[in-house]
């Protein structure tokens, strides 16, 4: 496999003026510039990876600023140095003596570790000019497990029983969040709602949590446009304390959502169980993960029964090493991956994951669907492909992360033509 | 009070070069640069403040991109502005809507966000012209609460039951941490914890973790050398997985240790009370804190019985505001706060935080005591006082965060002389 040594790290803060428009707007997040910071590592040998993590705006260069920072502990290796034992690379970067302290394995420090590991898993199917998810349902047991940091996790899950997964293959089922912003009129609602059901997507989230009325109100839109039979979810962004979570998704119960995502706080596992205890007589699952930082939050939501939905991210924690082992804890406790995405190029890249999870570990499709957003997916030379409400899974080699230049150029923060307009106007 | 508006803020990459001589050295931090992230603010009425973050080197420069990002929250107000509705000027620095994201309240963000914080408790203090802990212990009930963000507490705390403390007044007992650091020898071990005795030491701590015969051998060492009667502390820096914690520690039982301090993830709520419940008929409490990132990790960890010592970081968290709601929430589910010191500046600024604790809230020494580290004091304007190992209360207006502007000017990162000349020999 060698192809020489990664010699240059380059990494762009590249931002969407989105909030022009209010898309993505939620309770807690009233004006996100959806932006990515980008990561392109190359060998002396040819090789490329592409590597991306989402972030909304204003601190995105703090991000950059973490990567360049982290660039030196990959600078000098080569792709089969780092997978060769993946889970020691993971640990330089995630546990370096000093920059450790800044996390740990949280924030700003692991979105640039996800940005950076991102990019290796590119590099790597590319080398072996698979896709993503194609190179992880390939892999040896053996070997994708030694792609896992198992520290802090043994009392969960050990290194033998993740051994024991299957095989299959489909494809993914998605649901839409693109009509129902918090940002967004009843007449926005209502037209976009009826395109998406035209387009025959079965399954629909509506941002809630800043006014109960005004909730009331959107939902009921919905479930009516929608019928009975076809799904409904909610997501409140993280808005409320622990008992105004339980008052209000009650108060909304009518409308049977199939879960309420992000009620509270994303560091409150005790909370989220509450509210998962509360929620249950009604049938309404609590879903989260989109800003739970590690694997270690992960396997004590499961622990604590504090989720019914999992709801990994590919840019948030250590990129597909720790997504494998969140993968496989939900498994082990019984609990579907529904992933979040979005953003900019969350759906590109998490979509690979679902799709091995199906393939190589769940093998049901029971209660699990992928996030689908509909914007800024033009960006990416390997866009995802939905057929009929499904994610089809991708052919082209790597891990979809790959930008075309042009739109890196413009978006770049702050000089790039779509910025520097939009700056000098203000 | 008003004395115009903050016009200015510095931020400098201060750094120590103390790992060449193994000072901090544990487990997991095998070879830190104690460094600052130092913050001066000014107002253009001649008011100043000071504030620091605490980190260990590489990364410094990531913390200080991201004060750089939140400085524009600040500039432009009053101390008045910020100090009579300190509440929702705590919520504009840590849910601003973009900058969120990439905490949320953890990590490089809100390492930034104590750095400023800090600076602005430090500025209000020296506006009154008291001490810190003297300006919280003189605070009306209402106002102090009014600086505390209850989001996400109200299920463990709410603000009607905060004002039920109480008062009284003395210096505050602390422990040393300088003796038994793991890169040090035996020789340095009995040298060190020789000299401590002489000086009155009555209680030590030990890092531990990194290889069992060697814990055993010296922590035989101290327990010999101080004797029965006295305290001692062991610290495995976040090195075990929990069955391995519990294993490990139960065969340091012999040595009597009152608590076993960060013995895994710290993230690992769950993990933590496993391990509180296994070591409770040793007598060995789990004492955690210093890197637990946000009140809501504190909330659960006290909601799930995890630990017996709340050990809180002035530097970690949202400064004065999220300390005061932990040291609330610590008294109401009746856990000793015995706060993380040592570092740069953390002696400094937190015995302030237990001096209040213990005259307003507390009221009570009962196994409770402030890590003390005997370094970089020197470079301090209102350096930590020790008699007979107690910290006596700072009598200096502020928060004790000033440095010399030598001190700061020799050791900026990287163009520092002392850095110079390190660097140039590498």
């Amino acid at each position: 496999m060698t192809k020489g040594k990664i010699t240059k790290l380059s990494v762009s803060d590249v931002r969407f003026p989105t909030s022009l428009e209010q898309h993505g707007s939620d309770a807690m997040h009233t004006d996100p510039d959806y932006s990515v910071v980008y990561v392109v590592i190359e060998t002396d040998g040819g090789l490329k990876g592409y590597g991306i993590t989402f972030t909304i705006g204003r601190g995105t260069e703090i991000v950059v600023c973490a990567v360049e920072a982290l660039s030196a502990l990959v600078i000098g290796k080569s792709l089969e140095d780092i997978v060769s034992d993946f889970r020691s690379f993971y640990r330089l970067l995630t546990s370096d003596g000093q920059m450790r302290w800044i996390g740990p394995e949280k924030g700003v420090i692991q979105l640039a570790t996800a940005a950076i590991l991102n990019a290796i898993w590119d590099m790597w199917a590319r080398a072996e000019g698979k896709p993503l998810w194609k190179l992880l349902v390939d892999m040896e047991p053996r070997q994708l497990i030694r792609c896992i940091d198992f520290r802090y996790l043994s009392d969960a899950l050990t290194e033998q029983e993740a051994l024991e997964e299957q095989m299959l293959k489909e494809g993914y089922p998605a649901y839409t969040t693109s009509c129902a912003w918090l940002g967004y009129s009843d007449e926005q609602l209502t037209e976009l709602c009826s395109a998406a059901l035209a387009e025959g997507w079965t399954k629909f989230k509506v941002k809630v949590g800043a006014d109960l009325q005004d909730d009331i109100r959107r939902c009921s839109l919905i479930r009516k446009m929608i019928g009975p039979e076809k799904t409904l979810m909610i997501d409140a962004n993280q808005r409320w304390d622990v008992a105004e979570a339980i008052t209000w998704v009650t108060k909304l119960a009518e409308f049977r959502p199939l879960w309420i995502e992000e009620p509270t706080c994303p560091d409150d596992i005790l909370g989220h169980a509450a509210i998962s205890k509360a929620l249950a007589p009604l049938g309404i699952g609590v879903a989260t993960g989109e800003q739970c930082h590690n694997r270690v939050m992960f396997k004590q939501f499961l622990q604590a029964s504090a989720l019914q939905f999992v709801q990994i991210d590919s840019c948030r924690v250590g990129s597909v090493n720790e997504n494998l082992a969140t993968i496989l804890m939900a498994a082990k406790f019984k609990v579907p991956v529904c992933p979040h995405a979005g953003g900019v190029g969350l759906c590109e890249l998490v979509h690979h994951l679902s799709i091995f999870d199906y393939i190589s570990v769940s093998a049901s499709l029971d209660n699990r669907m992928c996030e689908y957003v509909d914007h800024l997916h033009e960006h990416f030379k390997s866009p995802t492909l939905i057929r009929n409400a499904h994610y089809m899974p991708p052919k082209d080699p790597g891990y979809s992360t790959e930008m075309f230049e042009e739109s890196v150029k413009k978006h770049q923060f702050p000089d790039g033509e779509v910025w520097k307009s939009i700056l000098e106007k203000k």
